[in-house]
């Protein structure tokens, strides 16, 4: 290896071992820390972050840079040598261009709001954020202008979690897109409401574990490389290739909660834990983006997890986990449950095929904020106005509206949805594809077995990392660009049959 | 706050948020942490290590405290100010004192050795070490070497651990103690041996657990502040005043292991937990020396868990947890069962009475190594003499005997290992000047209230930190100078009356 090479990788793996020890503070603050541990983990996570960010930022690292590109420019695109400096060479850029000051004042700012939030929300009080969220958006805008020659002030932002995509690209994309859903959810409410009064029974915490771990290995999630533990939001978190761990939330009185909670998360997991080891401490050692990301903790959620056939696999080891509650219902009456369409306030909670009206509104009402076409004081009529629009609901408060989620009121605005909405699209464009190139999944789903699917995942955009952008995965595993025809079909395919429409 | 006060603070509490991220990682290696993390926790760990070495050994430390130190000249020596420049000046001195290169080839070795011990002690193989501990031996005795003025190449080592004791005050008071105590243990060995076998039946670990915590949260332990989790080995660990934590580990066969190991860890962590808030993130906000903190543990463990007031309160909620197991026998059937003296060949499970002779055994050959009065080659044959002299027992092999503890084979020799005595030495000394101050602790002690005791050692001990030496310490909370005296009165008193002697 050159041994600027050598260097460069040395400096890497330091930054990436801060950051991995930040990630642990944060995962033991939310799993097992006292609450008297509480002041002093703020500021240890905040000093590694920092030094994370300084080590990260060094001149050295741009001059080695600079220097191994010119050293490695005929290494072919795909080598891991030429994905690590295009991609490290990115992020050092990005990472550069933010004056120090500006990133201590919106972190500052962010701690302030934050805090303020957890209050003003169960208040019910936006007036009180109000001043608050008008310098979020104004340092919002302010970041952007840090990254000249963008169209829109909303594609940094954007650019941070799903790099290669703009607003232009996602708002024709999720035009399309909420065209074709607004009438399908309107279709479906014109139909008999499904009846999930079964998964809303008495199912204890012990039981929930114990199969929503045996679900999570079946599928492919290496616990002699992660583990589960409980937190009040339930996350996956990676601290090296080979410990890549998920939490989960249970609801003693709601069988979904933890359920597909669980499965959504072993979805993130196995991406992480499928990255390949050469790219162990390096900047792509993780998942390219946040829609793909998405991408897989919904397919395995959504497209596997809450399909017949996987229910044809794992039904009775479910009925007999839990007799009393599930032995006289029929796979039938459970699969209709678990598929429940229903317009509701609360994006977390949404169907799988409400959902995406939720993050639309948000990713049109930040493009709006940052464009400058709606002020801050608007937001929470804005926000009812589309609801009623897309769901036909307005909610009766902002604590259940606009001050619902917590990422306006933790970072910026920008940047923060669109991925969820971008990777319910990705999930069913690679879910068919692997189909097609498998014909087979669909039977070994039904008998339990998902080697093949998670081989086809693994090879396709596991391995990679973030050696690939999303746009370039999705062309490579699937031999076209992002689409929302397949999700569409899925859509219809499965609702359409549910619903009788 | 003078402004290089304010920027020295700054400086340790970067080096302290480090040290205790780092503690964490240790934490998670050994609690929680799936097998497939090894690889990248040591390297983290290791990235941490070396990145608070740095930030400590930092030339504008040194700057900052010289010129603190002039102009807080007149601060009085009790002020936390006149502490601190005066704890970190003696650390910083001792940390640029040692060449980087050395630094890490004792690292290195450490690992190498380290990690051949955990082989080598299974297959009962010496020899196969003996080159490893030469080099182990050289590099204790180099170190040694870059402070210069001491007596003996083991004062340096001692006073990592046992800051102002030395080899010359040390191996006096073990004479003398040795003295007495081998008498001791062959009139105890005369006599009928005491039966324990209650004590090895079986007890479920929730149950276990459920007691241990129970007893520690009386003993004043702060679980808000705290938490208990399993181990192999046990320990406790501080992330900050607000976090310190205890691990246990138990034996689902043998009562003592996790009942007397809980009791101990939370001797240590109330120590820790004592500490004034005002010190928190410096260098003074943790335990004074390995002897101090090693008598907090022993004195809760010994002077009170294994006393019969504390079980005249405990031991109807014992017998309560484990009626199969304790209902019909006897508090004094149980606490001559906990008390059993008995020479045997592995410190970590010796009584109260012989584990003296094991660390002074210990001791000795290390002082003796690093003087050049006994080679490595005869280290064995050494061991087991003294073994056969003070506990009339060889060991059958090197596995039992020189082989048995980790702490030559994974850093220096000399300094492991004289905290454990002098704990013991001191618990018995602060115990009776506690009783003196307060007459009344022993019948609260029988009610099971120990607030006057712990607050006693609160205040006297724990409230300090490091500002103050061991030595300054034992003579502001006694009124005297270390001395065997209580330690040993303690031993023939308790053990004449339940030997008959």
């Amino acid at each position: 290896m050159h041994p600027k090479m050598k260097e460069l990788k040395e400096r890497l793996t330091e930054v990436d071992d801060l950051n991995s020890a930040t990630w642990l503070l944060s995962w033991d603050q939310q799993t097992y820390m006292p609450p008297g541990g509480a002041e002093a983990r703020g500021r240890q996570m905040a000093t590694l972050q920092h030094l994370a960010h300084e080590k990260f930022t060094d001149d050295r690292i741009g001059y080695l840079l600079d220097d191994l590109q010119r050293e490695y420019a005929d290494e072919p695109y795909a080598s891991n040598e030429a994905a690590l400096l295009r991609v490290t060479a990115r992020e050092y850029a990005k990472a550069t261009q933010v004056p120090p000051d500006f990133v201590v004042e919106a972190s500052n700012h962010s701690s302030a709001i934050f805090s303020a939030w957890t209050t003003a929300r169960p208040d019910n009080d936006f007036a009180r954020l109000r001043p608050m969220l008008e310098k979020t958006l104004d340092l919002s805008k302010r970041y952007a202008t840090y990254f000249p020659g963008h169209a829109e002030p909303i594609d940094p932002h954007i650019e941070n979690s799903d790099y290669g995509m703009d607003a232009a690209i996602i708002g024709a994309l999720f035009a399309d897109l909420r065209a074709q859903l607004v009438p399908l959810v309107q279709a479906i409410a014109e139909r008999p409401l499904a009846d999930d009064s079964v998964l809303h029974q008495h199912y204890p915490e012990a039981a929930q574990i114990a199969f929503g771990e045996e679900v999570a290995r079946t599928l492919g999630y290496d616990f002699k490389r992660g583990r589960q533990d409980k937190t009040y939001h339930p996350f996956a978190t990676k601290f090296s290739i080979n410990d890549v761990r998920i939490t989960t939330r249970l609801d003693a009185e709601f069988l979904s909660a933890g359920l597909f909670g669980t499965i959504h998360e072993t979805g993130h997991a196995m991406y992480e834990q499928g990255v390949d080891q050469a790219l162990e401490a390096t900047p792509l050692a993780s998942g390219t983006s946040s829609g793909v990301h998405e991408s897989q903790s919904r397919l395995w959620e959504n497209l596997v997890g809450r399909s017949r056939n996987f229910w044809h696999h794992f039904y009775a080891p479910l009925q007999e986990q839990f007799p009393a509650q599930l032995g006289n219902v029929s796979m039938d009456t459970f699969y209709r449950a678990i598929n429940k369409v229903e317009p509701s306030l609360i994006r977390v909670e949404a169907d799988e095929v409400t959902y995406n009206l939720h993050v639309m509104l948000r990713f049109d009402l930040e493009r709006a904020l940052l464009n400058g076409q709606l002020a801050v004081a608007d937001l929470p009529e804005a926000w009812n106005a589309r609801m009623e629009a897309d769901l036909g609901l307005v909610p009766p408060d902002d604590r259940d509206g606009v001050l619902q989620d917590v990422h306006w009121y933790a970072g910026f605005i920008g940047g923060a949805f669109q991925g969820y909405t971008l990777g319910n699209v990705m999930s069913a464009q690679f879910f068919a594809a692997a189909q097609q190139a498998h014909p087979t999944i669909r039977d070994q789903i039904r008998t339990g077995s998902f080697d093949t699917l998670r081989g086809w995942l693994t090879e396709n955009i596991y391995t990679h990392g973030t050696k690939y952008s999303a746009d370039e995965v999705i062309r490579n595993a699937t031999g076209s660009p992002l689409s929302i025809a397949p999700y569409m079909a899925y859509l219809h395919g499965k609702y359409g049959e549910l619903y009788g429409l």
